[in-house]
């Protein structure tokens, strides 16, 4: 058996239409858009019909909006489950929206319930009670059940399609079971055992029972203790449970134990990475920050933001209102104040993002805050005492050349206390604000970053100003 | 058989010692401490053996770093493997650092390649040989070729236990072949089939396997289509594409394209998490911002990035010094300046974080990128006409009661146009800047937000100030 490179190239696809990142190339995204414009409708769906539902999806979200139908039409039989499944919500929406009932309960029917659920969930209750009857009983039953729980919870997210098996089947029951039933589910990687009430007593990964011969019981081979995903739980504590446990699949049970459903690691997934990212989006109040989001939407969750942001700046206003004579006296205090809160909100907005990571992965609990915030309240007097250090060397040296800066010696002490005071209060501010919010159940990335920064821009000016106003600096 | 709620709370561990967030509860973390400190290692022992690896981990993490060494003292034959796999990278580097070399390949020795890779690699060099030394070959194999990748690509990430079969097998050949032989793998999801020459033709989910006859040839389970991982790949390009796949496993080839190795979702499911976390932390320049990290290390990462911005923040405040006089004339002007330079810089912020996320996550190429920008800039103008619109009205109103304000007429009019402005230019710096540090392959979230915000402010203040100057508010 040879093992030398013979025929390397045999392994790749004759040409790929993506790019190193796994995008699509964006030659290949025009020409299919301009086959679809120029109504060679065939020419499009030969090009996209390779493709893999997960990108099938990205293409149409790539597809500009008022192009999404003609593209729609063109490739309407490669658009099934798997590819709605894998697409945007705010596209997959306005998709939707298009096609008639009778098509998305087509659509609807061939997949798992946690999909379905995931297409029907943002329907008008008009639409979704059309589709609910174009669907057979028992699909309709699952899904009407599904649709019961709360949104973002584990009973929307769990498949009802698994293999439940009693304690006292052998390997090979389960064995001759699975091949003799076509109806079961296809994939699913482990099987769960339930007891004769059908609470959940043990899990088996399908690994286990292939190296394992048919007399076995069940009970001997699967695993006892197990993590239950109780059907209310936040889609966000499942995620993490995931994460933690580094499941592959759970089982749910709803409030008496019985075994429910099961969420697999692949919905999970999607789950980690937007909670994850949602932190970034929450801190800048840019909303649902996605690109795909109707304009209009986008608007008014930043623009309430902003609003907001206007309001809380009026207090720093303030007091620099107060200081007006001050400045009056001495113009160039107006020129350097901006540093000393800017730097000082930088310094806050860093002690911020790491505590609300450290909140949202569960890292920082109650057993280590005191900790956590001696240690930001350290790391602060450094970073303090350096930029202070760096900021009074720096104006005492442009003293030097402009006059106005020179004109008393005092300035470089007066910007440097004032600095390292903004500093120490940022990373006070920085750590105590978010780790309040969560005691208080809130999200602490939600209202953080306003009210750090009114506070590092407050104590700027103020620290800044009185300090130049006390050490007869000006009057 | 009765299905009514006989004992559910015989479901449940007769007590818990997580909350509602699968955290450890504060009262066991004292507890145990508590112990450890009394130098009652028992005590401490017995209520640490029930726990989940992954809760030892947790445990170890919230530990004062001066306790730990007695804490690992106390409850050493719990700490293997599993416990250290799960554990923050900053907490084991300083644990294994305390074992000595032969301990570390005791535990190196049972663990999967990947897991033994990821304790040994942040060892000094002197120290991994010693280690690599105590293992025997086979394993000092696995692991030296793993070593032999570099940092964070899928060689790394990758384990090499995995069973691939040849294409002629049948279902049963399988079967016989992984209840023959113990040495096998135990815990695998999927099983590759490969040609002579060890290249992967195929991928076949255990299921599959399970469900189909003993007769069946494995070519005619298995699915031809798969996704195969490059062993050089960036760590987040694997985890970007399990995710974008639905991967539960996936092969990893050499250059050649023989099958070397296999990643797991689990092992992705961490960094999925970690790289979807870490742009807010480098948005905001707070470097690894993980708080295991060293201190001095945190800082180092944090003051680097405040200087930075020191320096950055040098531009707005000449601007501002080139004003002094209309400022030393109308000090209020010193008072709103802050808002527009504010306000604006919170809307680039938005836009950044926006941006960033859809980069990240692949939304946002070259097909979209243009209507992605025109998208940013629709938004600004709705954003801006209405904040516009809302701080002239408010400065308007201020006027009326103090005097200082109403000194002029032009003052609502001339700020409102400077915050038009600098929205505007805040929404095309958010957008421009990270899709052109993209575009020339460097990360969109590092540097972006110093940029951005020294653009916002800059231009606050040369609207403002300019726009009064020009408005003859002034002079």
């Amino acid at each position: 058996m040879s093992e030398t490179e013979l025929h390397p190239e045999a392994q790749q696809p004759p040409e790929s239409e993506l790019d190193e990142d796994d995008r699509l190339k964006p030659e290949f995204v025009s020409a299919v858009l301009e086959a679809v414009e120029a109504g060679d409708a065939e020419t499009a769906h030969a090009r996209v019909a390779p493709l893999h539902p997960a990108d099938i999806a990205d293409l149409v979200e790539l597809t500009p909006a008022e192009l999404r139908p003609a593209l729609a039409a063109a490739i309407s039989d490669l658009i099934d489950g798997d590819v709605l499944a894998e697409m945007n919500d705010w596209v997959r929406e306005a998709l939707v929206d298009a096609l008639e009932p009778h098509q998305v309960a087509d659509i609807a029917a061939e997949l798992d319930t946690d999909d379905a659920v995931a297409i029907i969930e943002d329907m008008d209750v008009e639409d979704q009670r059309e589709v609910l009857r174009a669907l057979d009983p028992d699909d309709r039953a699952a899904i009407e059940e599904a649709l019961s729980y709360p949104e973002e919870t584990a009973g929307r997210l769990m498949q009802r399609e698994l293999i439940a098996v009693p304690e006292h089947w052998t390997v090979g029951d389960v064995l001759d079971y699975l091949r003799g039933h076509d109806e079961l589910a296809t994939d699913f990687w482990e099987i769960f055992v339930v007891d004769p009430a059908h609470h959940p007593v043990g899990t088996c990964a399908l690994s286990w029972i292939l190296r394992t011969p048919r007399a076995v019981s069940m009970s001997d081979v699967m695993k006892r203790e197990q993590t239950l995903i109780p059907v209310d739980m936040d889609q966000e504590e499942v995620a993490l449970r995931f994460q933690k446990y580094a499941l592959i699949s759970a089982a749910v049970v709803d409030a008496s134990g019985r075994l429910v459903g099961m969420i697999t690691v692949d919905d999970v997934v999607h789950i980690i990475s937007e909670e994850a990212g949602e932190d970034i989006l929450r801190l800048s109040g840019a909303g649902e920050g996605d690109i795909n989001e109707p304009l209009f939407d986008s608007y008014k969750g930043r623009v309430r933001w902003l609003i907001t942001n206007l309001i809380t700046a009026m207090v720093p206003a303030t007091i620099v209102f107060f200081f007006d004579a001050t400045i009056a006296q001495k113009a160039v205090l107006a020129a350097l104040m901006p540093i000393v809160a800017g730097v000082g909100g930088n310094a806050g907005t860093q002690t911020l993002a790491v505590t609300v990571r450290a909140l949202a992965t569960n890292q920082l609990t109650q057993s280590n805050t005191i900790r956590t915030i001696r240690r930001e309240i350290s790391i602060a007097v450094l970073n303090g005492v350096t930029v202070a250090t760096a900021i009074g060397i720096a104006v005492g040296l442009l003293g030097v050349v402009i006059s106005d800066l020179s004109s008393n010696g005092a300035l470089p002490l007066v910007i440097a206390a004032a600095m390292l005071a903004n500093i120490l209060i940022a990373g006070l501010a920085g750590v105590l604000v978010p780790v309040a919010l969560e005691r208080f159940r809130q999200d602490p990335a939600v209202a953080s970053s306003i009210f750090v920064t009114m506070v590092t821009d407050s104590m700027g000016f103020l620290a800044f100003l009185g300090l130049a106003t006390m050490s007869g600096l000006v009057g």
